[in-house]
């Protein structure tokens, strides 16, 4: 599978139903957990060949183009793996990650996207939003934190803005990590019963799950609302960690792949600086 | 050799001479190349296991903790190199990258360290400068991009703000990647050979290479004026990449292990949680 076939494979369109996702599958791909790890990789090569050539075209001013990956998750879905396995592997120099929390008084007295639009990636740059902008209709929606009029202005807002985003040059790819809440039960049980994992605790986060059914409406919701063509969601099976990690790489491979960067050209004469450098 | 070992064998202390500093040295180090990648690929664990502790404290609020790596050098010296491969292995999520470059505008507008003191790193973190306010009395000095009495009245601006910053609990490791002109030499050429390279390349690189000795002597005063027992300074000898790399992450371990961060005891009711989980 190359990764615009994953992309596609992954990609929200007319008619998806979350309900229908089963979280514990793996869709497209026919090996297993040694196949993905040996996958991924093999693809971080590829990954950083391409980071490397985006960052080197905007360094020289040769192209606007970045990239933005957003994360969005129930708790313990694996964002922080993706984060640590996946954008882990590429050069720090090149990345710019923001976690998103509950908004501070400041970024509530403004309106919703603005503390957004502050963290999005600079040309040559690979953004990651943990967690982002969809908490608003999430979260917000489920917890009744704005009136329901807000939120929902809250969606064409946001698709005006991420088609302000695209058309600036920053390839947006949205990504719901989807667990099964069995799969968060057992993730949550484990981090109560390692006290090196206590900190990751919260007992909000089962409070948070008692609402299970509510989130996935909300989530249903979003991608009826947002998933557009220049910014489509993308639902990620995510039971399984290894798969997750290595459907998030294709994301990134096929984002990066399709602004397809190039090593720019010397913009001095090369023959002219050697004999300079050599006379240093 | 521990890792304050490496730190005390590194440090600036009274009477250094830069001048005295062989590049091509491993001070300390009986090993050659492969034993250092053997020994880099190995302390990363400790690496990755002090920066959770460090991070997980300052999420369940019980320490302020941070580390501030300041890299300086000459161009080509390595400090892609040390983010890349030395950072590159923690967490994404615990490290807070900042490249400074020539000043904007607007942070012309403001005191020196201004635009510093905006990317100090929040507990929990490692911070990292890639270059730092540090260039305003390195080229500031070199190229006389200030008056005399300004640059020198910047040394001990300085080190009163490194000593709040250290008091607000912060540990500042500075370091100087130092390479021989040579082998300056033979990178710069490397990057003017490489199709892929040549965008690393600057004509610039050369007009400052040509002031080598002014900037020298501007090291020697930067090191003569603010290496304190708050902030030393670190001279690593970087004409062998592996060895900085391999010098870096034990300045970095030296003061993790100082800070000493231990898993947070849980604030909540394990045995509760567990049941309240259970039955969800």
């Amino acid at each position: 599978m190359t990764a615009h076939e994953w992309a596609k494979a992954l990609q929200v369109g007319d008619g998806f139903r979350l309900a229908d996702v089963d979280p514990r599958s793996t869709p497209g791909y026919r090996g297993g957990k040694a196949d993905g790890r040996r996958d991924l990789a093999a693809g971080l090569e590829e990954l950083n060949t391409l980071q490397e050539r985006l960052f080197a075209e905007s360094r020289v001013g040769v192209a606007e183009d970045s990239v933005l990956l957003i994360l969005q998750a129930m708790d313990s879905a694996g964002k922080g793996g993706i984060v640590r396995h996946v954008v882990g592997g590429v050069d720090p120099q090149g990345v710019a990650l923001t976690a998103f929390k509950a908004p501070t008084p400041e970024e509530l007295q403004h309106d919703f996207l603005w503390r957004i639009s502050t963290r999005l990636p600079e040309p040559g740059f690979i953004g990651v939003f943990d967690r982002s902008h969809y908490e608003d209709v999430l979260i917000g929606r489920v917890r009744s934190l704005a009136p329901a009029a807000e939120i929902e202005r809250r969606y064409d807002a946001i698709n005006d803005f991420e088609a302000q985003v695209a058309a600036s040059g920053t390839r947006i790819v949205k990504v719901m990590l989807h667990i099964s809440p069995e799969e968060q039960k057992s993730r949550l049980m484990e981090r109560l019963e390692r006290p090196d994992k206590h900190w990751k605790y919260n007992p909000g986060d089962v409070d948070e799950r008692l609402l299970w059914d509510d989130y996935m409406a909300a989530y249903q919701t979003v991608f009826d609302r947002t998933s557009t063509d220049v910014a489509p969601w993308h639902v990620i099976p995510a039971d399984h960690k290894w798969f997750a990690r290595l459907a998030v790489q294709e994301l990134l491979l096929d984002a990066l792949q399709r602004i397809d960067p190039q090593w720019p050209a010397a913009d001095f004469d090369v023959e002219a600086e050697k004999k300079r450098l050599a006379a240093s």
